[in-house]
This record gives C-alpha cells, structure tokens and sequence, in this order.
C-alpha cells in the first residue's frame, strides 16, 4: 500500500497556501515546567478546524464540482473550498445534522441534501455519479491525508527540537499525516493519539494489529462529536502502523474541563474534540512522555450554549 | 517632541522576538464583501495581551529590577517579562484589584503592593527610588510605545495592501506605536481609533487639539476595563495627531455583542477591550472607509462568567 511521503506534504502546503491560515504555534504559560506546551489553534482556520487543509489539497485542477458527505467540519471545508475555487459542491448529512451547520454549508454555497444516516454514503456515490463530480472523503484519501500532514510540518518548523505531539484520533487522516511529518523532521519526538474513551476503536486497532470496530451506540455518545468515526481506515491504520508512538484514552468529564481551560487560560474557544489532546495533557500526565509537548487543538466549533456551561 | 520612527519600532521587534509571540492575520469568514475582515489576536500572547510587547522592550539589559503600577495586563506583562529576564518586579496595584489578577502577578514571581488607588504613582515612584529600580509607564515611554508599534509592522507585513486598521485607544501607547508603522509602510491606509463611548476622551482631545481629561466617573463605568484610562499624555497626543484618521466610539451592548461574536464566530476570546474594534466594525459601518480591514483584537483577559454571559 503506498503511504504518504513528506514530499506529498510539502506539495500540500504549497497548494494550500492560499485558502488555509499558517497557525502559529501559541505557548501555554501554563504548562508543567519540565514539559512546556504549545498549542496549534487550527481553530483558527476559515471554517473553524484543520478540515481545510485536507479539503484543499483534494479538490484539484480541472474538478468541475465535487460532492462530499459529512455531518461536520469536512462538509464545511469541502464547501468553503469549493466556492472559493468557483465549483459548485454537493454535501450529504444525515437528518441528525443540527440546522445550524446545515445553514453553515448553505452560507458556504453548498447544496446540501439530507438523508437517513444509513443512505449517506451510498446517496453521495449517487450523486457524484450523476453530475460526474468525484468524491472528497473525508479521511480515506492519501490527498487528504497529505494536506492534513501540513499541520506536522508546521509544527517541526516552528518548534524543531519538539519532544512530543498529541493529535485527536476519529478516522484517523490527522495523525496520519501529521505523524508522517514529524517522523521526517523531528524523528526523536513522540507521536501520540488521543481519542475518548467512549470512541477508542484507533486505540483497540493498534493493540490488535488490524482495524477493529466500535458499536456505533457508544462512539455517538461522546461529547466529541468530531471524533464519533467507529473505526479507521486501512489506508489511516497503515500509518497510524508506522507513526503513532501510542494512544491515550480521556473521559467525557476530562474533555468538558478541558475546554473550559482553553477559554480561560489561553483565550482560545475549543470544540470537544478539539480540546481532547489539551484533556490527555492535563489529565494524564504519567501515561505521556515529558519534554517539549506540541496539542493540536482541532477546532473550535461548539455550539454556544455548551461553550458557556464548560467557561 | 521626539517621536517613534519606523527605526525604533524595527528594534523593539527584534528585542521582543524571544518573548511575543508573532500573531498571525486570522481572516473572517463573516466580514462583509467589500470590507473584507482580519483580525489581529493580541490575545493569544503569553499573559493574553498586547502589553508584553511594550513592556519587553521597556525592561533593558543592566536594569537590575522594575517598578511598575497597573490594575491589569501591563502590570503581568511586567511580571511576565521580568521572570524571563531573571530580575525582581514589584507591581503596585489599587485596593479595587480582583484578588485573581493579584494572584496572577504573584504566580509570576512580582512583589504585588496593595495601595489605595490615588496612592498608586506616588507609592510606585517611591518604591523606584528605593530600590533604584526604573519605573516601567504603561504607556507614556518611547520604547513602549515602539514595543507596541511591532503590532503594526506585523500587520504591514502580512496584508502590505491593508486600507483600514482599527486600534482600541485608553491612554494610547497602542494606537500611537501601529499608526507610526502603519503611517510608514502603508500610508493609503487608514488608522482609527476606537473608544468607549463612556471613555471618549481621545475623541474629544483630537476634536480640541489639546489633551482633554474625561471624568473618572464616567469612564469607570465602561465595561472595557482596560480602556478606562481617563486622558492621553503628551506623548500619546503628539502621536496620535501625527497618525491617527479617526476616533470612533461605540456603546456597551456593542462591546458586549462583539465579545459574542468573537467566540462564537472566530472562536477566539476577547475581553471587552479587546473587542471594541470589533464593534466599530459591526454596528458603526457608515463611520468607518470601506476596504481590507484589520481589527486589532488587543486582548483576552476575561472574567469567565462574563465570558459564559456574553457567549
């Protein structure tokens, strides 16, 4: 199986230069001495998570629209990208999808079609086959997976001596790339996988050497509504494989304090699954390597209520 | 008068680059078409404001300790800096202070002094002759308001064709510093200022042409705590009549919408200081140039329940 290269990585981050923002790396003053800590707000990003990148460097020239299925921030970005390239895009959510976001996708220009959860997949395969579009998925993809890996890249240009970086697991494209990045440039750090306790199929995986599914029954319960994903890919667990030094597990209570943290202490608004890597910081300090520690902070898409019960 | 040249502001950038963070532009999604929208994230620097860039480049090589006297983020960002520097603060502060900010100052390491608020200058110069310590302005010196000015260069750099540039004014170390660097290397740009409406002194003093002091009264009562500062200096004025556009006020339902939709749409935390710009920009469009436009969002100091409230 061909896995991502760095070279796909920095292909990514040209392609990407224009529609994706180059997050700094914020310090944390307060971090643990012997392990000060960074946070990569991609947060930061138009639409609100990392998405962007990967959607970015998916949707190529000559693409004359594309479809996408997603109840969340891929959908977003898949739509963002695609009225900036100035191509009509086609996202299928589930009727689950809160009006909110689907008004976002439509904000974005989106046509968006809602469905029974069960017909996702197979109502977007659909529609690409009728308008002739391709697919952007939303993790499987080594383009995806490459744009992802920009965020890695970034991370060991800004902070090259890094020790440890902690990346959310849902299917897996993130630390994929990520991972495949900072194996490149930073070969000493550690690579680590957060993922709740409630969705930790990427963790079973690893255990197991093959991909292992979770019931459905309890990944939807998590508070982490970005990383709900049952299982990973084979093309992510081929990475996940070969990058990913080990996976920690946070709870639901740890996930909600650590977004109030985040708002609190470094300004910055965090959706649960965002704030997970910052849980597994907090909270699980002896199962972490010490050193310089870099949190991807995903995204920060929270509905307000939420935000202003966890502040 | 001498003023701030592009000179001392390209200096004070490299003398804070250990200690500032760089902040990025980060666009809007929800600007408007024809006035495009960035905002400056002041809050993302350690101790969650502006004010550590002035006040690195204020604490010089061979000061063996520091005076300064601040309710808010100058006294940290004095704190701040001078534990990265290895050298004793001591921090006056009026008998109003919240007990948390007197405990974030000790927590990094200043000697806090608790005085009633019409003592502050008196005990901090006493305490600086004392000691032989120099006394750290929070906004009345040269180098902090070329430490400030760094936020400028940074804008002119990454949006060169930037056409307005909003700044939150109190006693105008900020605005004086962004508008000499913007005046230099963007000079079709235009500078305003923004101000409570209840602290409209800056207003009133550029209308006159001579510094005009506003009533403690009135400007104690606006929710920007950090912009409650009742009249420009000398030195402020001078700077601001040389390369300030425009004051524009804005009401307190105003400040308080944009903290709002600051988290919920850029998923960023301001304090309400920090988000008048933002107000300018959202409620007072037939006062401001059209155009790409830049909000400093100055800081992120917020009382979480007030931040929970405004969400």
């Amino acid at each position: 199986m061909r896995l991502v290269t760095l070279g796909d990585i920095h292909s990514a981050a040209e392609t990407i230069a224009g529609t994706a923002l180059r997050t700094p790396l914020v310090p944390c003053a307060w971090g643990d001495a012997d392990r000060p800590l960074w946070l990569k707000p991609e947060n930061l990003q138009p639409i609100g998570a990392f998405k962007i990148r990967g959607a970015r460097n998916a949707i190529r020239p000559g693409m004359t629209g594309v479809v996408a299925y997603s109840s969340g921030n891929h959908g977003q970005a898949v739509a963002y990208v695609a009225r900036q390239l100035g191509i009509p895009a086609i996202v299928v959510v589930p009727d689950t999808t809160p009006d909110v976001k689907i008004a976002g996708m439509q904000n974005l220009g989106a046509d968006v079609i809602v469905v029974a959860p069960a017909e996702r997949v197979s109502r977007a395969e659909e529609l690409a086959a009728r308008h002739g579009y391709p697919l952007i998925p939303p993790f499987d993809s080594l383009d995806v997976i490459a744009g992802q890996g920009t965020v890695g890249l970034e991370i060991a240009e800004d902070l090259p001596d890094v020790e440890v970086v902690l990346v959310p697991i849902s299917g897996g494209g993130l630390i994929s790339g990520v991972g495949t990045a900072i194996r490149a440039l930073a070969p000493r750090a550690k690579v680590i996988g957060v993922e709740p306790a409630l969705a930790a199929d990427a963790r079973e995986s690893l255990a197991a050497g093959r991909v292992v599914s979770w019931p459905i029954e309890s990944t939807q319960q998590t508070i982490a509504d970005g990383l709900r994903s049952p299982q990973l890919s084979e093309l992510t667990f081929a990475h996940i494989r070969e990058v990913v030094d080990a996976i920690v597990t946070v709870t639901e209570e740890e996930i909600g304090a650590a977004v109030g943290v985040l708002a609190r202490s470094s300004r910055l608004v965090a959706e649960p699954s965002g704030a997970v890597t910052t849980a597994a910081y907090l909270y699980h300090r002896e199962e972490l390597p010490i050193g310089r520690t870099v949190a991807v902070l995903s995204g920060g898409n929270i509905n307000p209520a939420l935000l202003a019960a966890l502040v």
